[in-house]
């Protein structure tokens, strides 16, 4: 395959994915938006979460301005190519195109759904599903467009102009892409902890004084949080969560080719990861058209018919691959394609993990409503043994993928093949993202219809047909949940071994070893620094969500008439308030993680930087899943109670398991997601500062 | 210094602080134990305590029976020498003696500590505290004893025998030594697990249903649970934690020693951490003599006389140590003097932040309080961001020490005298252990004391004063959780590097490298390690507090006349069913602990070992200081809620800090402190077991 139509054919499959996105907008904007009352409120979500992102959008344009400066100074002083800041700002930039798309859309698609809701379930689904499956296309089409135009701007240049000191062209190429990882990574970074501590501010705000004190039901439009609610799931679920996959995305794609580079598999050894991409891409399209069922779909028959659109797209990726690895690598690399498998095959052990310890169909989420007859404290104490206990799966699943990855690729004979072999399997993890990020996507879509349902006050069978579809929705992310978790932890890996390819490229070489006293205090530091970042993010949640609770007390107490429906609350200094609070927050905890590995690296050198990245990875892996799925029990552990089980709705038990979710909301959709990032910027911002922190560390 | 001289001081050492122990116990005896009631009380506590004991050795016995016929199979193939069973049975015994010796003199001093504190608080702290110093002197008494015997014994069969093939006659001793701790691990496991289940599991159940659902108050004679919440101090927070320091403390000097050996500093470099350990002993009886006050001491007084004793000892420790390096090692080696002073400094440091962050003197655990206001969802969200805030002084404090202690003792020039100096300075952190453990097991004297006066009717003076007793100590007692979880993580560390020189002796070279996947792989697993010993510990105290909840209904409903005081509760039935519980809960966990290094080392080779065993010792630390302070500030919150802030007592804000103090309690007594112990036992087992480990690993 030559370089042109390697480019051209995952161009191809960017703009396909970007095309089939429009359509699919397309059939979403030609549904109805219900009456004035719906519109009205979808409206009022689509300002308040339209305000969030321009407020969102000046601080990170800030910060990244000045980042761009910083890093134009360090180009000027030799010490980065002079890409590197246009390859940080268009990271950033697309990153947020991302989410901004999939947010747009998402907005729209609430109302249509609850509209279609009324007609039927499957009606529902094929709206907020198509709401999902633009949001994943964007996301894969976005992605593959930056890849493929960088490849191509810097294969040009790279073709008349002299190559840096020890590079060949591949690595020339490759070391540049690796840089734009880190402004999409720091988008994602900035739209995961704002929006998740907007989306869980709001949240738990409006839930403690709305269902804890006032006594109403949630999304009751006599809350003057629900709006706020109602835009959090849109701007932390929707917006965040597309940043923060297209940063994994593309992150273990150019991380696999910066190995490929030093695994010396050269032009062959880039082109494996970027068709594996592109085929994932078409096998997403494709698998969109399974997802559908006749008028009278049972939930369990819905459940089969989105699992039916995974299967079919990782079925089309894996058979695939095995030609291309063949093809590309010869057969005596077949074992690679192995290592793909791998990946894909931990992603979905993960997935199940996480489904069977979130879903009320499992033993721990129902022992967890049980657990709720004695209180609320026995339910955060078996909530938390819930999470930590199932870690195990999760670390299982990926110890196994980097065992069997690295061997299976060859790593025995050729160490650096080996390490090509986790990275690739990372991209197998990802390479159906177009659908899985679909069915995690429409989740909120559903919840917000919901939500719009109830505001409206549509008959109740059309917000018991959301609900199905929210209830559907939690299943399915928990699966997206656990692609997003495990292609963090090896995407890391790889990060963490393509650092220390960027300081081989300096002549730097390494003592890694875990008795290197430097390594050791990496080490610890790393293993500190998600819960040192959990602990802020968490804090944050608590402090937006204080002043919501203040802001909605006053309301009940000024506003005459609003408990009796009288009156109407003041739905945007809500919105006001959990903006301005999420943008305050988030600042700190982001410049933590960017600022520390390059502290750490002039203080203590580039061995315990590395220590810095594996502790953090581990640390940050245990326990992002430790809160993720410790969240996710919690939501539905207390779905079960409402559901009549274990005392039902209003009994002391449930009181008890509305403070579980409480606590687990900043757990699932705050720290724990923002995690994963975490741990990936921070090997960014390594890798991009490297040649800095070489030149100007203490500990030479 | 001779062989036998430096036994004779070891010895002499030891044999002094029994002494002083014995007669301290003697001093305690004489005073008057109260009235009848008051001696009745304590006869059941007593009793309680003894049936728990009992039925614990008879459990661990069978344990250590099954083991001392796997290491003695392992003897007959000639992977061990012919030693070892035997170590690892004295290493168990002593460690539990010393638990058994401290819990015997505890449930004799609380009455005596009620009836004292009639006359004066400073009346009640001598007591007391001479209770706590019996604890302290004991542990490190028998600790040197057994330090001193095999010393002996090995030194004499190696002067006439053949020593194992590689090793010289320091290293021949040492790697011996090295097994005793692994029984002294596995007892404090046991006793600290057992325990933490038991305490808190009778704690948790008791405050369920007597203060949340009957509304009486703690310690009322009323609940049935009562007397098991107090046996649970004794044979949790006495004997458990005994053991535990028991096993820092020997386990810290054997793996010094055994690193003297590979530094090959010989027989001067194993006399440091003995002689250290001594004049730590001896400095610990002089400082208890400095704590005493007037009659009417403020509890201010009271406080700086406890620390007066702690820093009399350390001053005495510094200035002595630094003749013992320079003329033991010479002036050359005067850095490993500054290596035992970064050590405790380290420990101070740690206490200090434990207390900032656990003590409702200052703005963290003040900010629970208030969060309370909210309810119980505020109050979990903001105790655990505090304690997740609170790694950060603990991580930079070890970091520091260990990178400190690494480079004062020349590990830049010699490697190995690097790692020799890290070994040093948890010694050097745990040489004043007799007195920090003294002033920090004296807490649970003064609890069980309040107990018995609220019990007993004593007059409302005396329960305050006590009460003030409790409150110092749960301050002291912070001080020296910092010792010991500092402790715990440079021991850990050491016992790694043991473990390294164990597998160079078999001629087994390693590949330490972070980005070996097998060490990567065995990071992970280390990683979850903690989390998953955690969810079963934190499980098992929900299970237990379940039986007691369960019980205690029973006997409210069947007992006539006991909630009107007419009747009296069946306390036995409790004790006995708490007792049960922790047995049958304390097996699981242990068994992963031990099991886990072996299969690991057998499935992915003695890389991956050290990988799981530096995993553990990272995420361990961190989350073992997480759990422990959150679960202080918890406590601390609530009790600052009931001196009558944010609402004070029967308040909204009061229930919801009940239920985080509630929550913390298997956080702070059962789960944080046995992951010391599980990252200790975990390398301990790994030594012992090295040899089989090798000839068998599936990977070599």
């Amino acid at each position: 395959m030559s370089d042109f139509s390697l480019v051209l054919f995952t161009f191809i499959g960017s703009i396909s994915a970007l095309l089939f996105a429009g359509y699919l907008t397309m059939f979403i904007m030609k549904q109805s938006e219900g009456n004035e009352k719906m519109r009205e409120i979808a409206q009022a979500v689509k300002d308040g979460s339209a305000a969030y992102l321009k407020r969102q959008y000046i601080v990170v344009g800030a910060f990244f301005g000045v980042v761009f400066l910083i890093l134009s100074y360090l180009v000027s002083q030799k010490y980065l190519v002079f890409f590197v800041p246009y390859a940080f700002l268009s990271g950033g930039l697309f990153s947020g195109l991302s989410g901004f798309i999939g947010m747009s859309i998402a907005t729209r698609a609430s109302a249509r759904t609850a509209e279609a809701a009324r007609t039927s379930l499957n009606a529902g689904l094929r709206v907020a599903f198509s709401s999902g499956a633009v949001m994943g296309l964007v996301v894969v089409g976005l992605g593959l467009l930056d890849l493929s135009i960088w490849y191509t701007v810097l294969n040009w240049y790279y073709s008349s102009n002299p190559l840096p000191h020890g590079l060949d062209k591949i690595g020339a190429i490759t070391s540049t892409m690796l840089t734009f990882g880190m402004g999409a990574s720091c988008m994602a970074l900035f739209a995961r902890v704002g929006g998740g501590i907007y989306t869980k501010g709001a949240d738990v705000g409006a839930d403690l004084v709305g269902k804890v004190e006032a006594g109403i039901p949630e999304d009751d439009p006599r809350n003057p949080a629900v709006i706020a609610d109602n835009v959090g799931d849109n701007v932390g679920d929707v917006a965040g969560m597309g940043a923060d996959l297209y940063e994994s995305y593309v992150g273990s794609i150019v991380a696999t080719m910066a190995l490929a580079a030093a695994a010396g598999l050269g032009f062959r050894g880039i082109t494996v990861p970027l068709i594996m991409a592109t085929v994932g891409v078409l096998a997403s399209i494709v698998g969109t058209f399974f997802v559908k069922c006749g008028e009278k779909a049972s939930q369990e028959v819905l459940l089969k018919a989105l699992r039916r659109g995974v299967i079919v797209s990782a079925v089309i990726v894996a058979v695939v691959c095995y030609f291309l690895v063949k093809m590309t690598l010869g057969a005596e690399n077949i074992g690679i394609y192995w290592s793909i498998i791998a990946g894909l095959l931990a992603g979905i052990f993960i997935g199940f993990c996480t489904e069977y310890y979130t879903s009320a169909q499992y033993k721990p989420t129902i022992s967890i409503a049980e657990s709720a007859k004695t209180g609320p404290a026995t339910v955060i104490i078996h909530g938390l043994s819930v999470g930590m206990l199932s870690t195990a799966g999760p670390v299982l699943a990926v110890g196994a993928a980097i065992i069997a990855s690295f061997y299976f690729s060859g790593g025995a004979k050729d160490f650096n093949l080996g390490l090509y072999g986790i990275g690739i399997s990372a991209v197998g993890m990802l390479s159906t993202l177009g659908i899985t990020l679909a069915t995690d996507a429409y989740g909120p879509v559903a919840d917000n219809a919901g939500g719009n349902a109830e505001m409206a006050q549509l008959p109740p069978e059309v917000r018991e047909r959301t609900d199905a579809l929210d209830s559907l929705g939690n299943t399915t992310a928990a699966t997206g949940k656990g692609f997003a978790i495990g292609s963090a932890a090896l995407t890391a890996l790889a990060l963490i071994v393509a650092y220390k390819e960027e300081l081989h490229i300096f002549g730097v070489e390494l003592d890694l070893s875990l008795l290197n006293p430097r390594v050791l205090v990496g080490l610890f530091l790393g293993g500190m620094m998600p819960f040192l970042f959990s602990s802020m993010t968490m804090r944050a949640v608590g402090k937006v969500a204080g002043d919501i609770v203040e802001e909605v007390r006053r309301q009940f107490k000024e506003i005459k008439g609003l408990m009796e429906g009288k009156a109407k609350a003041d739905y945007a200094e809500c919105v006001k308030i959990a903006t301005a609070g999420a943008q305050k927050e988030m600042i700190v905890p982001s410049l933590l993680a960017i600022i520390t590995p390059v502290v750490v690296g002039l203080v203590l050198g580039v061995e315990a930087v590395v220590g810095l990245l594996t502790g953090a990875t581990v640390c940050g892996f245990v326990l992002a899943v430790m809160m993720a799925n410790a969240g996710g029990a919690w939501d539905n552990a207390k779905k079960y109670i409402e559901e009549g089980n274990v005392g039902g709705k209003g009994s002391f038990a449930h009181k008890a398991g509305v403070v579980g979710d409480t606590v687990g909301d900043p757990f699932k959709d705050t720290s724990g997601p923002s995690i994963n990032i975490l741990i990936k910027l921070m090997s960014m911002v390594s890798i991009v500062f490297a040649s800095f922190v070489v030149a100007n560390s203490f500990f030479k």
